[in-house]
């Protein structure tokens, strides 16, 4: 399956601050000394790294936005060190998007997680299908009565009561790298559940873009570690 | 209406750590002296509670079981100062208990809050109890849809996709007293969702229990000011 | 006396992120609207600010470098919202810098602040240049029982036991926007100690430079008021 | 050398809240359960422990007073999840108490600790003892600057400049469990300074006689890992 978020949800860079060399002037700071260049200097990053001195990897970071569905953000709203500014159904009506998924994400192996398993023998496709069908129609009863409290007068805020968990929201999102890589190292884990997986991997490729030497070595040893 | 959580929701006090003299013991650490005896030390534990020197207020805190519907803790959750555990459908799946607001709620006047009016004059009767049947026919249609997910071999992370926000949650939460009292600060203001007030409320009652003379203070000023 | 930072200390501003408009796109989240134009938006950053909603102001943020002496730092580090890069005698020895405040410094009058007026009668320019004499003689001592130390063989983390709270030592600091005001209406108040005030002016001019508007609104209101 | 704090600093004892009981219960509240009774769930507490699931472990915690020099403190406050209140010498004069290394500590051998190490060959008693002496004619000479600056009506908060890193001052801490052993991790490794271990040894014994099990488990396995 491709590994990227499936539409219409979608990770969108907003900005970033700081660079692999500010991590290194950062550290630097304890020895009264600066940055030296690369390639010399990716000694000193990767001693950080691997010795778990975090904090210069606080002194840069990515503002992203996101549009996922309400279940995707509530594992992620978990990470307590990023800051969120979400679309609240309390302001704005949420628009009649949910998510669906493919024939193929159902019935997808696990592996090593039991909650990506069902609880029969595997799924067949007839079986699949007829939830996917129910699911769409559950999809439409709850925005059938979402609309119609709207119209009706009852307040914003109570009118969201059906809305599913399967719904699409958007936010900004805020963290500095060292909690980013925190993040990845459990949403790019095997463990963890297949949709956010693919955000989380829409993540790392914006941290890789920007960071790429500090993601190299993320990369090599974050997903069999903590990060903390 | 009466100002408690509606069922089958709950609160559920677990424990509590510190008490009021605790604090005054911490805040006389930065002079190294001690506790000096009630009523006495009110002036110290009021001229802190002013002044807003709110680390001696770290020292104490309680552990409390909540039950609330899920859109009552998506607001919870962005306290990022408290420690969570919930009840995930990804390992178990959530019991089929629905929040239905009463029509004296649906029709209840906003006040200064305007996330709590609808859009159009005050509903009727009629209107919001057609609207309730709808809600309670989409619940259904939810957990139909649900439970034969289940039943199908769904892995139980998708099966809930249907799940609405109405639906009922579980979960620990855990705070030091600055931060309950910051957060009853921002939900039992009337600007709050009057959901997560009833339960703000009733954290508020627990917090009197065991720490009676710094909720006093708190009920002096906090919800004309900011606990921070 | 010169309200900015006495030599040698120094604060340099490394970087920033974000933007008033940004803080705007953030809060528009919740409408799934975005940033319409200034002056139009400073209506809603005003709201924003004034009603507490401080989670956009999260959006942006800034690095800053800072030489102070230890007993500064010692205040700055209680702030526990920002991250920090400090020089280390454990790894290097410290400079032979310390701070040494003016005869006029050592008079000043504290008006509401307590702690900044001595404990007898106003203090004469006589005592007052006396202890700065004996000041600068004991951290003459500190510095030759340092050198020596070091000079000695003893371990760097042990020499420096002698080393006074006037040294100075050197930083990186990184918060978002909504720590930095946090920090200043706690730093920048009255009761603070004159020479953190000094930091916290300086602090200020940085942030003003990059967020304006938002700086306005801080300084209005969050003298006299909490940032939470 | 003996394995704990040096005379006259010390760790008191406050209290504690939660237990490994308490930690099996939130855990549970993923799958709507409770403690099922020992050894039963040591099962599900290795569990935790090991895959990384460290919310629960925030459902308990530990409130300490410490008493340790200056240059311990300073390491420990960059411990940002811990709470602090601390004898401040703005508000109350340091007693004249100082740290002073025995001849074995200052010969010891750092092992992998490089700091730990002098710079020269390691040092003989003859010079080790020199400074020694220094260091008691430092300490002497900060003081009477400090009591002849209190004396003249010099502010206790410039007063303070001469006080060494040696000085003892105090505090209360307050963490939960979670954190604690994060603080555990870092500072009874040998990396760590030998005086900052010799207080976290001594943190770990009220662990472990409150959390027997959790403490068993991390003994086992977070020297050689990051807790998070």
């Amino acid at each position: 399956m491709p590994d990227s978020v499936p539409e219409p949800g979608y990770i969108k860079y907003i900005e970033h601050w700081g660079s692999d060399k500010r991590i290194i002037e950062a550290a630097r700071m304890s020895t009264n000394k600066g940055f030296k260049g690369w390639p010399k200097d990716e000694k000193l990053l990767g001693y950080l790294w691997r010795n778990k001195h975090y904090t210069p990897f606080e002194m840069a970071g990515m503002v992203l936005e996101i549009k996922a569905p309400i279940f995707v953000f509530r594992e992620w709203h978990r990470h307590r060190t990023q800051s969120y500014n979400e679309m609240s159904a309390r302001y704005t009506p949420l628009p009649d998007e949910n998510y669906i998924p493919t024939l193929e994400r159902i019935k997808m192996d696990g592996g090593k997680n039991k909650q990506a398993v069902g609880v029969g023998p595997k799924i067949s496709d007839v079986r699949a299908n007829i939830w996917l069908k129910d699911l769409r129609f559950s999809y439409l009863v709850s925005q059938n009565t979402y609309a119609e409290a709207l119209v009706s007068g009852v307040p914003k805020e109570l009118a969201r009561l059906s809305v599913p968990a399967g719904r699409y929201s958007k936010m900004r999102a805020s963290a500095n790298l060292r909690n980013w890589l925190a993040f990845l190292s459990l949403r790019m884990a095997p463990e963890a559940q297949w949709e956010i997986r693919q955000y989380a991997n829409d993540v790392a490729e914006h941290i890789e873009l920007q960071f790429p030497r500090t993601y190299a070595l993320f990369h090599e040893t974050a997903l069999s570690a903590n990060v903390g």
